[in-house]
């Protein structure tokens, strides 16, 4: 089995930066990797993500419902074949963005998304967690330049709802989850995020 | 409030003219009505229904939330302020479907797809389901000479579970279904139609 790390944090928290220099560390130390995100991943959830980033108005179950069968196509075609085959997979967002948008931010029901989340992934669960924090203000500043889509439009108190929804999954599940300071340069974050995936490769072989 | 009716049948069995013929009798009385369709209904919606019927290879759990996605949005977004205005409403499909198709075709958990349909719908439950019900082989044969898409290329033991999953929630909610021989002439069956329709509206004036 291969091992799969998803990569979390508020939008403008540099988790795609992070998860491209992992994909290249693992390259060179030779392990066979694939990269994918949420929603999205797959031509099908890749519609699915221009459509949710494109519907301003849509409803926040109408959401959830959407990136969770955006989720569990990906996780049947793509990220369960890669780790049984052998493969690490690198992931840009995965259940606890879930969690942290739609269940602290938007008020949706925890049980049921919890729910929802089993029947989608059944028993495909991160071995690592990275969550790339930092105050929001910080990160909602660093997306200032960028095209706005429907996630970033929010305003600043949903998203210091999905701040403490990650922080509080961090905190329950201490043993797969790495939290790291957001603010500190990219290089240095990219050394701690390769130090932790070595070690935790390491004692698993 | 308005009446909100649902037609349920197989593929090939009638709904959507029967749906349009009980429109059409509804205005010509002087009703207020407005038409709909699942999985579909808004623009959103009816991007999903394109991507349900191109993708021949989606497992049905997938399905089984874009379906629910639509109609998340759907009864928030047409449905229920149509009821809420004093409107009725006729709908192609609703969470019947579900029942029948993703649970007793595809054998998704029953108790999960209720959970799903109660979280999508709220309080908004039809106060008629008409079933137009057949033999798999007839509402198949209809078919034949149409463009075939995903639902309809399963095979016919998959069709014999649906029609199967109609019949059981017809008989644990006789109040509120009428179940319909498919096969009779669709004028016989349009007069069926609205003379419970108009009982149902009679009564509860």
């Amino acid at each position: 089995m291969g091992f799969f790390i998803v990569f979390e944090g508020c939008d403008g928290s540099g988790k795609s930066t992070q998860a491209a220099l992992l994909l290249a560390t693992l390259e060179a130390n030779g392990h066979p990797v694939i990269m994918s995100r949420e929603p999205g991943g797959t031509p099908f959830g890749e519609s699915l993500r221009d459509l949710i980033k494109s519907s301003n108005d849509l409803d926040p179950l109408s959401k959830l419902l959407l990136i969770s069968s955006s989720r569990t196509h990906l996780v049947k075609s793509i990220i369960k074949p890669a780790l049984d085959s052998g493969r690490t997979v690198v992931c840009d967002r995965f259940t606890p963005s879930t969690i942290a948008y739609q269940g602290y931010g938007s008020n949706i029901d925890l049980q049921f998304i919890d729910q929802l989340n089993q029947f989608a992934v059944s028993n495909t669960v991160p071995d690592l967690v990275i969550l790339l924090d930092m105050p929001v203000e910080t990160s909602l500043g660093r997306k200032t330049e960028r095209v706005k889509d429907s996630f970033e439009k929010e305003d600043i108190s949903f998203h210091k709802k999905v701040r403490r929804g990650y922080l509080e999954q961090a905190k329950k599940d201490p043993l797969h989850w790495l939290v790291l300071n957001g603010t500190t340069d990219k290089h240095t974050l990219s050394q701690l995020v390769w130090q932790q995936v070595s070690t935790l490769m390491n004692a698993t072989q």
